[in-house]
């Protein structure tokens, strides 16, 4: 097990460059004054494929060697990882096999096809995945790009709060969603090294609490049928993940789904910006005063866009 | 009748300066894509109040004298103008009192509302705004400020095309939507100043073609009982803007409610950002191959963000 370096992100950073948007960085007058906070917003559902994992997908499929490249990559996602590593093997050049429940959003479905990636259908439980993961690379020898447990991975996650740093070196807290624990961890190694004094907080439905309760309990214990709206956030923590959060994480708080909700049309209506409900996680820490945020400049990370809207 | 001059537009800037955003220009693969184009969209939905109209008002109520000022100012606005308006005055720190038909979307009732401006309902007939509001002029000696047909407000709305030059100076074409004309009148002016070069074509829904129809009439024509989900541009051409356009745009060009309803779709899913339907009317025009856009470097401004999304 090798945990990422800062070293890594800031190579990560160079490396996605080309492909990657520099996303902005938001502010709202009316949401500050129901936080009683300066809030910045690093809008991530307005990076390539609409969300953060793009990062992580493209440093993974631009680290490989030629000769592992052409053999193509691999994973299994219940969307916007599974579009981003689409979307970077496109980019590349090479055959990308993403393995996807059949209860994924047709929105996430519709984008992995539209990146030219192979989806592969299997059933909605963690077994049917990594069964079926497992015999795509056994045929193709593609190479598993993991969703969240792998330094590449994690090292592009860490981009995002490596550009927030330079837009708004000053924050006193930094929030992001925590899933699978790839962007609070890529987020964590970063702040570790760049502004250690901004405190590093992870969001997550109490309905899938199983970061809040592994931190707990000193040992991964993942969810079993998490219950959320937060469809990216039902994953449970890696060994990586899991290591890096209990060493630079100060907190993990955990929201309602009422609060999830709540946060979310707040976001699309006083921002105007579409945010999925994973997104809406740590603005609902925020806005439900899970945190301390009054009179502080707090930084939240806006991890993805893809929601169906109904009629759309 | 004074027409603006881009002197006002000039001045207008630095008097909404402190007060307006400067909205960001996005741009997105997926529709360069679909418009085989080069589109650039200046985000006023991203605009305080959610919509351009902020920066006329804004203009308009810091033009005003203080003598004049104190007595407050009024308007009748289907929606985002009054939000606008009463924002403006509330920034000022005078009354507000805004005109609202009984139809009025929720979401801008709720804004209006919000920024501390005085509701006076009527029924949705332009000569029920239009008595009502003489009534809370002759009452309250308010000055009355025009949703368009206002030389300030002309020169306000022009700001947007000025920040619009200065990030994309090498625009092909411009679009932007026309209603009672005052944002198309003031970015021609600002065109017509600084890009002559660059052709100017105002978009509007085939359902509320007053403005098509009146440019080829040679004289104002008023819609008569429109039909358009853009209710933005249900309006009419006032005098000022009549002129304008008549003399600086190029061509008016109509679209369907479909390609409206489809468009706006499209800008919510690949932009990740909300637009109302009035905003979604000159991308549909280049979408639905209204004008020549193939190969050609295309600005859209975006007017607003406005919508009610059902279950927020």
């Amino acid at each position: 097990m090798q945990l990422p370096t800062f070293e890594d992100i800031q190579k990560a950073a160079v490396r996605i460059k080309p492909y990657a948007h520099r996303t902005p960085v938001m502010t709202c007058t009316s949401l500050d004054e129901l936080a009683d906070a300066r809030l910045f917003f690093k809008c991530e559902n307005l990076q390539k494929v609409g969300a953060f994992k793009f990062r992580g997908a493209c440093n993974t499929v631009f680290s490989l060697s030629d000769t592992a490249a052409q053999r193509g990559v691999a994973t299994h996602s219940s969307g916007n990882h599974g579009a981003a590593v689409a979307l970077a093997a496109r980019l590349r050049g090479i055959p990308a096999h993403i393995v996807m429940p059949s209860n994924a959003p047709s929105v996430k479905r519709d984008a992995v096809a539209g990146y030219g990636g192979t989806i592969i259908w299997c059933e909605p439980t963690q077994e049917a995945r990594e069964s079926t993961l497992a015999n795509v690379v056994a045929e193709t020898r593609a190479t598993f790009i993991s969703p969240y447990n792998d330094a590449r991975v994690i090292a592009g996650q860490g981009t995002a709060a490596l550009e927030f740093l330079e837009d708004v070196p000053d924050l006193d807290v930094i929030i992001a969603p925590v899933g699978g624990g790839g962007l609070i961890s890529g987020t964590a190694l970063t702040i570790a090294a760049l502004s250690p004094a901004t405190r590093v907080i992870a969001a997550e439905p109490k309905g899938a609490d199983d970061a809040y309760r592994s931190l707990q309990a000193g040992e991964i214990i993942p969810s079993i049928n998490p219950q959320t709206i937060a469809d990216g956030l039902r994953t449970s923590l890696g060994d990586l993940t899991f290591a890096i959060i209990r060493q630079y994480a100060e907190q993990i708080v955990t929201v309602s789904e009422e609060a999830i909700t709540r946060a979310m049309h707040l976001v699309w209506q006083r921002m105007k910006i579409i945010i999925e409900p994973s997104a809406a996680v740590p603005v609902a820490a925020v806005l439900d005063q899970q945190i301390d945020a009054a009179g502080k400049r707090i930084g939240i990370i806006l991890s993805g866009g893809n929601v169906d809207l109904g009629n759309n």
